[in-house]
This record gives C-alpha cells, sequence and structure tokens, in this order.
C-alpha cells in the first residue's frame, strides 16, 4: 500500500479526495491536516463519513508529514501551497498539488495574473498534469501541478481543434458555468444558500485567474500564442462545470467530420466521451465522476463551431484528476479508484 | 375599468399575467379561458390565487371572448395563436399576442423556422412589441406581436452597441441561459425536477426559434442584415434569463464610454437600468419585476465588449412587457401595474 | 406620510422590510442603519434595489435616529434589541421590535432560553403583536413586540382547536420546516450553498428558542399551561415555513365540522385563509405574501388532526406582520401595502 | 456471474439497479425490459451511462427473460408486478420486487389500500426484504418483497425502541418528508421542477399507502397490534427521505441509554449507522449510498422520545436493499457492489 497524505484536507477539494481515496484498494491515508478542525474526527467535520473511517485531523508541518508518506496531495489555497512544496519535494515524496502556485510555468504571467511567487525554482520541476495531452511527463515525474477546473474542461474541448487545425486561433470564445463548490467551504455572503438558490450571475469577467492556465496551455497546442475571451458564471448547483466554447472555423467542415476527429484524437482515453452527433451533455451526467463528456455541432449559418464540454469540478476538475495523476505516478492502473458511476437523480 | 380576457390562461405565462393584472388598477379581467381546466376555480389550479379572486376557467369561442373584452391576451402555442387572432382583431378587439406568431414579418423566414402560417394577412398590422425601442408604433397600433423572452433580453443589451457603431456586426456570440419556466407547464420528463435539479445543459444550439426573431430586431437596428451565434441553456431555476453577449468593438472603448452610451440611449426608460461600471447584474435582481438590468465590461486583450443582460423570463419576457404594451395602448401610465420590487432572497 | 426608520436594516429581515415599505404609499423611509455597510448605497448591498431608491446605510445612534423618526423598526439580534429599545420608547417613538427580547413576558421564563435580561423595565409595555388574535391592544400600544416566525405559524394554526377545546392540550406536537433566510444573512458555514442544496436535517430539537413564545401563547389561548414537543427543521428553499402539528382529539369531528369553524374564527381576517376539505397549503402558495394558509385532516384511525400551516417566513413571519402591525398601531387600512400575489413559479 | 436481468428498467429505481449492478463484481446484467424505450440503447435513456455500457432496452416476456437469467429485479408499479410475479417464481428464479404487491401479508389490508390482489397464491413465499430484521428468513427465501422507502426508514428507526419496550406502542407519529425521485419518472405537472423548486407541501396526509406496511412490520416488532400517523411530505431535492418520529416514553430515560441500545441493536450491522448523542443526521449524509443513519433526543419536557432517520429512497429505500437482498439470496458478502461513500456535496 502506497501512503499518502492530504496537506489542507478540510475543503470540499480535501474531502472529495477523502471519499476517492478511502475506496482506493491500493493507498492508504496516514494523515490529513487542518490547522482549523485539529483533533476532530473527520466526521464532525464531514458527517458524511460517519461509521466509515477512524481519520482524525492533525496539524503537522510539512516536515512531519513528509516523514509519514509517499505521496502528498497539497490542497491548499494558491500562494500558500508555494510555502510549503519545496519540502515535500526536498524529501523526495511525490507531490500532487492542487493550487495554482506551479501551473503556470512563466513567472511574470503568474505575478501578474496571482501576486509574488516565492519558489520559483520548483517550477521548473513542476509537470502540468493533464493526462489525456502530458501523460509521458507526469509518468516521468515527481511534482504535478494539478490542473484548474476550468482550464481541464476547455482544454479538453479545444485541444482536438487546434490540432487538427480546424479553427481560428484568434476567434476562441470560452462562456463557461461553474458549480458553487468551486468556491471552496469558506464562510462567506456570496456563497450562502440564499444569495445563490434561484440565482445566476457572472463573475470576475475578462479578468479570472484561469485565463492565463487556458492560454498557456493552449498555446502549446497550438503551437503560437492565442488570447481567448473568457467568462466565468455561478450556477445554483453544487458541482459541475459546463464550457460553451465557440470558434470560427477555417473551411467548410461538417460536425460529423469533427467528431470522429474528436473520437480518434481520444480512442484510448478512458477518462473523454465523445457523444454522438446532435446529442449534447449536461452535467449532471458526470456528477461524481472523473469524466469529460464532450459534444459539438457546427453553425453552418455562421460557420462557426460551439463545443459543449462537461466535467464535475471536484473531480476530474479536482481531486479525480489528482488521483489519475497520482496513478500515473506510482504505476497504478490510471483509473484505478475511478470506476465510478454518475450519481443521477 | 378597462376589460380585458386572456385566451389560454392555464400556462405560466397566463397565471403570470393573472398575477399582474389581478393588482392592476385600471382593469377588470372578465374572462380566461382554458380548454383543459374549464369549469374549474383559478385556485384549484393555481393555489396561491386561494382566497384572491372568484376568477374560473371558461371555455369560449374567440368570439364568446371579443363580445365581452376590450383587450385580449393571447397565451397560446404558436400556429394555435394564428388560428385565433383574426377573430379579434376582426371584432377590433386590441389584441396582445405572446406567442411567436406574429414576430417574424418575412412569411418565408418564419415559415422556415416555425411551419406554415395560415394568418399571413394579418402579419401587417402586428406591431412588434418591445417599447423602449418601438413606442410610437406601439401606441398607434391595435395589433402587438409580444416578442420572446430570449430576445427581448438580447435586443436590449445590443441595441445602444448597434445604434453606436461600437460593434463589428458580423461578430455577435449571444449566450444566454433560461429558468425552466420558459418550457411551460405542460408535463414533460425534460423539465421534471429530478431531471433539472442540480443539472445544466445546452439546447437547440444554432438552431433555436428565437434567432431569427433576433436577427430581424438586430437588423433594423444596424440598417443591415445581421446574423447571429445564439446558444440557449437550462439552468436549474424556476425564473429569469441571462445573456452574455459577445462583439469584437470596432475601435478602442472603455467600458466607462459605452456605459456612459447606454444610460443616455434609456435614459428614458424606467425599465431599463444600466449597472455602475465594475458591476454586473444577476437574474435575483429582477425576479418577479418588468425591470432589465444591463451590464458590461471591455476586455482590451481581445477588444471585446461582454454585455450581461438580465430579465425575468415571465414578466420583462412576457407577461409584464405584454402589461406594459397594454398600458400604452390604452393610455395608461407606462409602469401601471409594474411597480414591483425583485422578491429576494 | 409617516416618517419611518429601520434600525439593523442589512439582513434579510431588514431588506424585506424595504422591499414593503418602498412600496407603501402611506410612509417615508428616512433612514436605515447598518454599521457594516455605513456609507454605502443600499443597491450596493442589495443589487436589487438598483435604481428603485437613492436610500445608503447611516450609522445613526438610537437617539440620532429616534429624532427623525415617528416609527421604528428594530431588526436586531437578540440581546442587542434591548439595548437600544428603551432609547427609542422613551423619545416616545412607536416601536416594533423583530427580535425575542420583548416577547416573552416572563423573565425568568426568557433568561432560561436566551440568557440575561437587560431591559426588563419595558416588557410591561411590550404587547405581542399577532393582530389576529390581539388586535385590540395592539391599536392601544406604542411597543410591539413581533412575534417569532415558527410562533406565527403555529400559534394561528391551533388557536381555533385549543378556543374550541378540540384537542387534549396535552397531545401537540409541532414538525415545522423552515426556508434557510431564517438563519440570517451572516457568513456562516452551515448556511452555504452546498451545505444546504439537496439536504435537509433537523436542529435544536427539543430545544429551539421559539419553544416557550409558542407555549406561552398557547396557554394564554387554551386558560392552562401547555407543554408542546417543537422540532424545526432547514429546508433548501429560501423563503417559507410549514408547520405540521399534531394533536389528539378529545371527541369525534369531521374535518369539514373542523374547517367550518376554522373559517368562522378567521372570518374577518384577510391574511388568514382556511382551505377547502381535501386540499392542503404548500408554501409556494404563499411566497413573498403576507398570508397565513391553513388546511387540516382528521385522521380517523388515530383520532388525531393534523394541521398544515404555511407562512413566508420573512413577511407574515417577520417583515409583513411587522408592517400589519405598524399600520394598526398608526391607523392605517390593515392591509396597507400589504397586497401582493404570491410569486409562483 | 450471476446473471441478472431488470423488468422494468426505465424509471429511476431501474436507472438505480443499474449504476449499482454494472459496479457489482459478481453478476452479468443480461437483460433490461421497458416497453416504451423498447431498442434504444441505455445511454440514450440515461446519458449519464455514455461510454460505460452497450446495454440496450428489450421487450421481452417475463417467460423471455426468466430463460436468461438466475435473478431478476421487478421495478415495476404496483399492480403490474403481481401479473409478472408468477412467471419468474414458477420458473425458479430468484426474484426480488420492489413493488408493493408482495409486502401486505393480509390480502384484505392490501386490497383496502391498494385495490384488487390477483396474485394472492405467492403472498405466502414472499418474505419482506428488511436484512437487519429479517435476515434468516430471506436468506432462505426465493422471492423478496423489497420494502418501501418510507417503511425502511421509519422501521428501522423505531425497531429498537419496541423491541427494547421502551414507548408507548399507541403514541407513534411519522413526520416524514422525501425527495422527489420516489414520485417516479413520469411526466407529471405535479413534479415539474417549477412546481417542487422552493416548495414544500405535504401530501396524502392520514392515507398513503406505505402506512399499512409500516403497521404490519411495527406490530410484528412490538408483538401487538399498532396503529400511527403518517404523513408523507415531498421536499425539493432529488434523492433522500427523513423520518422524524415521535413517541411517548413508558419510562424515564436518557439519550445516552437509549442510543448505547440502539449501538447493540444494530451492533453487526454495517448499514445502519447510530450517531453520537448530541448529534443528528442529515440527508446528505446519505446520498447515493446504502446507509440508514440514526440519531435521537429524548425531550425531558414531555418526555417523548423524537428519532431522526435518514436513507436515500432509490438505494437503502428501494435498488441498494434489493441488492443486498440479492447478495443474501445468492451467499454474496452482503456488502458486495453497496461499498460507496456519499456524494457530497
Amino acid at each position: 500500500m502506497v501512503k499518502v497524505g492530504i496537506y489542507g484536507a478540510s475543503g470540499y477539494t480535501g474531502q472529495e479526495l477523502l471519499r476517492l481515496l478511502l475506496q482506493h484498494g491500493q493507498v492508504e491515508i496516514v494523515a490529513i491536516t487542518s490547522r482549523q478542525y485539529k483533533g476532530l474526527p473527520l466526521p464532525q467535520v464531514f458527517p458524511g463519513f460517519q461509521g466509515l473511517t477512524n481519520l482524525a485531523f492533525v496539524d503537522h508541518t510539512p516536515e512531519e508529514l513528509a516523514a509519514l508518506c509517499d505521496v502528498v496531495f497539497l490542497a491548499l489555497p494558491h500562494s500558500v501551497s508555494m510555502q510549503v512544496a519545496p519540502v515535500f519535494h526536498a524529501a523526495r515524496i511525490k507531490v500532487i498539488d492542487l493550487s495554482a502556485d506551479f501551473r503556470i510555468h512563466d513567472v511574470e504571467t503568474y505575478e501578474n495574473w496571482y501576486g509574488k511567487h516565492t519558489s520559483t525554482g520548483l517550477l521548473a520541476e513542476a509537470v502540468y498534469g493533464i493526462p489525456e495531452l502530458n501523460r509521458p511527463a507526469i509518468a516521468a515525474g515527481t511534482f504535478i501541478a494539478n490542473p484548474g477546473c476550468y482550464p481541464t474542461s476547455v482544454i479538453l474541448g479545444l485541444a482536438p481543434l487546434l490540432k487538427g487545425n480546424y479553427i481560428d486561433q484568434d476567434s476562441i470564445i470560452v462562456d463557461s458555468k461553474s458549480g458553487v463548490s468551486g468556491a471552496g467551504r469558506e464562510a462567506k455572503v456570496d456563497t450562502l444558500y440564499c444569495e445563490v438558490a434561484e440565482g445566476f450571475k457572472a463573475y470576475n469577467v475578462g479578468r479570472h485567474r484561469h485565463t492565463p492556465e487556458m492560454e498557456q496551455e493552449l498555446s502549446l497546442l497550438a503551437g503560437k500564442k492565442i488570447t481567448i475571451s473568457f467568462t466565468p458564471h455561478l450556477l445554483p448547483v453544487s458541482r459541475g462545470i459546463l464550457s460553451t466554447i465557440y470558434a470560427d472555423l477555417t473551411k467548410k467542415t461538417t460536425a460529423a467530420e469533427l467528431l470522429d476527429f474528436f473520437r480518434e484524437f481520444y480512442k484510448i482515453e478512458k477518462f473523454v466521451t465523445v457523444y454522438p452527433d446532435g446529442t449534447l451533455p449536461n452535467i449532471l451526467s458526470v456528477r461524481g465522476t472523473n469524466y469529460c463528456h464532450l459534444g459539438l455541432i457546427v453553425d453552418e449559418r455562421t460557420n462557426r463551431v460551439v463545443v459543449i464540454s462537461v466535467i464535475d469540478n471536484l473531480v476530474k476538475g479536482a481531486a479525480g484528476q489528482a488521483i489519475q495523476n497520482m496513478n500515473i505516478l506510482c504505476g497504478f492502473a490510471e483509473d484505478s479508484g475511478l470506476n465510478m458511476m454518475p450519481l443521477f437523480p
């Protein structure tokens, strides 16, 4: 059994890692940390674990945790992660960082969007962990920067179009909608039930911090610098992201042709499902799972393609993809512990 | 008191007309029809009216209803409305048709998107009833084609940009999200609670029937033929539409400058509210009201403007706008019966 | 125009008072206070008021506010209200206190459930403001203790049964379910969207602070000391309370007979609606209104009566009833500003 | 691999059986039937299965299906199930019937609540399948009447109290709240999103058909005939039942003492979790799982006990318990395929 620790396990992402790792047959969770809940049994914070585990939160230092485990998941806010990551890396522990701190290769870009980076030395070690596009580097790595939730949905939706040269790379508009769990479990008026239920709004339009992450990866795919429009919205649901992606087609193409290319592109990928022509995915169809479902239409009237990409933001958009990366790092079957069916309704 | 009838009053739009008209000081509801609920007291179908009215559903012919009233609202499905509208018009009753049947001026366009039109003679009489852009024609008319819900949100959001020549007219992309009441009160698996709650999906992408209606009105505003991309989505809320509208700016402009132009453009309009720079509306802020709230940002990185337009689909998107049109037709104050504050939370 | 102030206007109850008072034709809101939001325009805190008012929050002392107005609403947490109430009362301002501080006549009972009472001198002045049962005292008073949300639903549902001697007074069990707005607008993990949506739980079972308030009023109605079982639950809705009330019948009775008695009992009451035999109310039917809807069944198998009582916790359960009390205090028509129809769906 | 069939697989219960059985390591699904969806691939009806199975609906006769499988699940409406069950039983197939048709031992009682029973000969064969109370009979049986959702939550919550003689058996009042999936996937106005969201209501008060089923099992536990009050309510959530159960204590007891007795009573039961003193369960904590969570308080003021029992109506209340029964019938580990963690948030 591989020994894993979770550093910062009291948020929704930490809880989701726990849900999935407790059902993973090849790992043992040796410690979960939380400053706020130190000493409390896990079910006192997340009652759903009542009767299912004896884990309790500890407040270990990074050094203490590193001494206990083979793999660590960092489920911390950005800028906090970069303070502890070097300790784990120095201890030769495999690190999967779920924060944004090591996703952006270019320090200046990071600092423009996020603020000061204090651990730039580790950037060169960090592998951007989207297995479908970056599997060999992940397998060879020891430090994974786990992708953001919006970027995962968008990059998987656009990769075939960019690789296949189907679209005008300056025409990309991404309109995304996310469930509330993406905002975390911190007490804030903005995410109270009464503020969210029966509501819907855009936020951080044109300035969401996932923008440079998407642009970096899309540019790598396209072989040229890409700038996109990105508008996130807050959905009155707990989980799920749906990204509606618009781009101008460079030539006349049918949806059927594009879907064939998508299917070929993702042929070996268990966690990417391409929909039949004429059908489009709903976030409900991936709830609780590590799948990304993709559908598209071609609008002949405007010669644009519209891709619909859905994921569960806490699974493929966070904890599930992190475990997928762990499986690759550890030489497990890539879908180990990730064979869930969606919970519907 | 002006005598009004509602032909087809058992759906959500009919119910909303009732909610608003029962509180309108200058009208008397003389009859509400429903084939399905004939003879039933209104509260038996909509329990919220318990104790508030003695109205009951009747199954009058158009001729019978026309004999009773001065104004009639047609809250019928498209293609049904065109069968009865001529009777009311011939009886010299003021008609406000909430269906799509008389919104599209061009018969061929209508038939391409909707199917056979059997009452083309009335098309020339029909005035497209968006008061903020078409008030004089409405005031002079007797037959109003009440706009669709999506088109209302989109046309009000784009009108200043088109009139001010701020945008490339071929670059318009509209990504809209609507509450479930827009799908009506018919029993369908697709709109069951369990199919909608915690879900989100796009539907009819590139082929929604509101597309030609928007294109017609936007083309009139622009003075040239406009084609748009339109993607509607189903939100897990009962009411509300939010349209996110993208367009390429033709010149460098700031959000502040555009917002000033919007404010000037809608200066006399009670039902259009332009948000301060840096703020964007939520559908909750117009719930139950006849307001359209508009906000925008300029994305300097891509030189695009993003307009956010929100309405309540059942009020400004249907029954409220219909009453606003009635007020104009009857010479009432335009906001008569429409001075509601939003219900929040 | 009567001049009104709201002391503590930044919560959901304060907001609801604003929604209703801004539409009330006989009052002028002269000041709204908030320590936290001092100086901010109202729409910056509650965007739904955008364009509808120029009010901004001030941080007046009670003395300053008292000097400006004829009536003041105290929308403060319990124990805070008792600190400022005496100032307003001394200034001969009409006071409507929405906290629990002056609802319990017996100091010892108050202190057992809530903690120290520091303004006991005012208790004798306070009139329990449930107009349907206490109208003359309200009309003669100057200081109103506005009832709690759960007690309003329960007292109105039980009053006829107790007055008519239909039930065993020791057999009362109240199972209530409330929307989340009852928990206020403070940022707390427990009321985050993700903690509430798709969930349901009981809380404070057997020890909710509304228990002694209900027992006090039910005892007055019965003419003897009554003890009840009370179980509140948290519903995943923003507004609404439904109380399911069980009691053993003392004699064989039919639902029809009881309903007749209820209708007679509430004959002159505009805001209490008794349902026809065989029908029961839904919280949706009173959403946004000041109505209490009552239905009941008699279970012959167990000889119990089950009363279903629904209200909107923010209206009849708080702000609406407060305005009903203000109307009585000021000699306005009792339904002035309260003629809303429910917002459905 | 044991071969299983599902007769009537197109509702929410059928879908849930599929979700669980597709992840069960010891069975193979050989056929799923649906008259309505005959010929359609499963993902066309339930898109969440896209890419996960090649199953398609067939319209086999009972005889045809019986020839293919070792175990059959009947997920049919009551009165339909009794028409086909005898065929499967005669074919010596193990049958797990999820309808109500064989739960009531007494024909007259069944017919009073449900209507004509046309297969009374099989009643003697049917074992009421609540494993925690009836395991030996299930293991020895071949025909299981799978319990109703409400009864499962109520019987598990009351069994220790009755067995331990803690309560007055005539004082039981059950106030239950269920998610909408309990109403099935049929298109009905009552379960449309707009009718349910933000709403809450009681229904079938005093006459819900699960009443005699509960009374039968509670009477068996008590050793005397028990009559209860039962009030079901419709929660605006997709899944979950919470039952609040009231009973008069026969002697002075503490919650701690009762909880100890509960823990002892369910000591060997994996799927029943008794909460620590002072804590009560939320339906979210069992979502998607086969667990029943129990908590209770003692109200010293009224000498009543209040038990809170939560289950997922589609799992422990239907498909999960059915599989638990199958595991017993087939000699599998009882938790085989049922080791899920709850999906939260």
